[in-house]
């Protein structure tokens, strides 16, 4: 029976009771996490601890309780045998429950905190055959930097990807690729890594974040720096990053063949300077 | 006690429980409507079941009963003692309950839907005085058409609105004024009515649609064409629409004094052949 967490307790998941009037199902106002567990540890648990804060911030909603993240988190894991598994641990915080009303809840109400926590495994062959994925126009909001649960052109455009075969859905704004419907994206020109800037329209992803750490220190020049779509022909080699993918291989995206149609040279390094550092840490 | 509609039944509504799997939740993937009852009749419920059909089909969320909207809404009027009331009955289709992932849950699930009732009185001195609007720039997504659960950002503006005095937030796109956080608007130029034009930038209002009629009718010379922020100023009259406020005089947007601070003639003219329709169809 999977245990869920709820408001402080731990419940089984079937028994939770989300309210009709709760702002996450009536508003999308709320925000998520997802961090992943290698068999003993949480993968970079502080930076997803510290971007969850910064979302209730931009949202304000108030959640004393969100430094107990990893807590609920390693508890989950436990309660629910997977602490010998890979595995992924969702948490939502919403505004709470209240009577519908577009404005916050006057009295404030507490937030609505749920997690839950599943065994997974990962697909590692598609990080040998690297992926296609599409390419469309960016029509989500301008507040892509706060993780929030208002993630419908994010699932449409998924749709729509894995309905024509496609691992994941791209987006371009004005023209320069922002990043995917759920990671981030990187490209390699002339031996430079690229990825767009920190700004609005785009999730700062903790896999992102690490990536180019780790670039940087095998010598690899970095730039974060928008791409741009007509620039696509003369690009040797691009991957996405997130959580569950950590690094993924791109071998087409918008009908461009990448490379040689096989993931890239330095994609390669990045990935295995990746799993190093998940063995390192398994010690 | 108050009743609702889950899924085919009437309940208690604290006895509801949404599932914290279920899409409205995890990715604000579902559709709404709001309808109004007055002491005998809903207005216009033809337009918000066409509507609610519409935003179905465009996410492609399949519920055959979308037809039973007005059967749900009169049970929920009548289990609620409220037919002699003012009441508002509020909808929402979602696409179901599905272990998290982006894309549709395959096979499809059926779809979530709720619906609740609740006693409504309009604060009509607001009608009298007039409103002052927020102007700020339109950050939401691109399908502002669909009438989605994909609220955040307007909830956002509309507790910005709402902390600064105004009443309602208006929204302003590359320069032009598209609609409200939760109503459409009008401005009256030289006689002259003006709305921003059905797209994908606002939400087709079934009461902006009836008092386009209503103003055809009665000969006020109508144009669907958005109004650029820079004419405010030679902006005599406006206001705004939705089900629950009808027609709102605006005084005041974007730090604009509208005409002499009070509701304009025009306005006053829709407000009362407005008012006159709900009397009318009283019967």
């Amino acid at each position: 029976m999977e245990i869920a967490y709820f408001n402080g307790q731990m419940l089984p998941k079937d028994e939770i009771k989300i309210s009709p009037d709760d702002r996450g199902f009536l508003f999308a106002d709320g925000v998520y996490e997802v961090v992943r567990w290698y068999e003993g540890f949480f993968y970079d648990m502080n930076s997803h601890t510290t971007r969850l804060k910064r979302s209730l911030r931009e949202l304000r909603i108030n959640w004393p309780g969100a430094d107990s993240f990893q807590d609920i988190a390693l508890n989950l894991i436990r309660i629910n045998n997977l602490e010998k598994q890979q595995a992924l641990v969702y948490l939502q915080v919403t505004r709470g429950v209240a009577r519908r009303s577009h404005s916050f809840p006057f009295p404030e109400v507490p937030p609505t905190i749920y997690a839950n926590a599943w065994k997974f495994i990962p697909d590692n062959n598609l990080k040998t055959t690297g992926i296609k994925v599409l390419l469309k126009e960016d029509i989500r909001w301008s507040r892509c930097d706060i993780k929030s649960v208002s993630l419908l052109p994010n699932v449409l455009s998924s749709q729509e990807a894995c309905e024509n075969g496609f691992k994941e859905c791209v987006f371009s704004r004005n023209g320069f690729i922002t990043e995917g419907s759920h990671s981030n994206i990187f490209f390699v020109i002339g031996g430079t890594l690229f990825t767009h800037p920190e700004s609005n329209h785009i999730l700062s992803g903790i896999t992102r974040k690490n990536v180019l750490r780790i670039a940087q220190d095998c010598g690899i020049k970095v730039r974060e720096e928008a791409v741009n779509e007509n620039i696509l022909k003369s690009v040797q080699e691009a991957f996405i990053s997130n959580t569950t993918s950590e690094v993924l291989p791109v071998i087409e995206i918008g009908g461009y063949s990448l490379g040689d149609g096989v993931p890239g040279k330095v994609t390669k390094i990045l990935l295995e300077k990746f799993n190093n550092e998940i063995q390192a840490l398994k010690g």
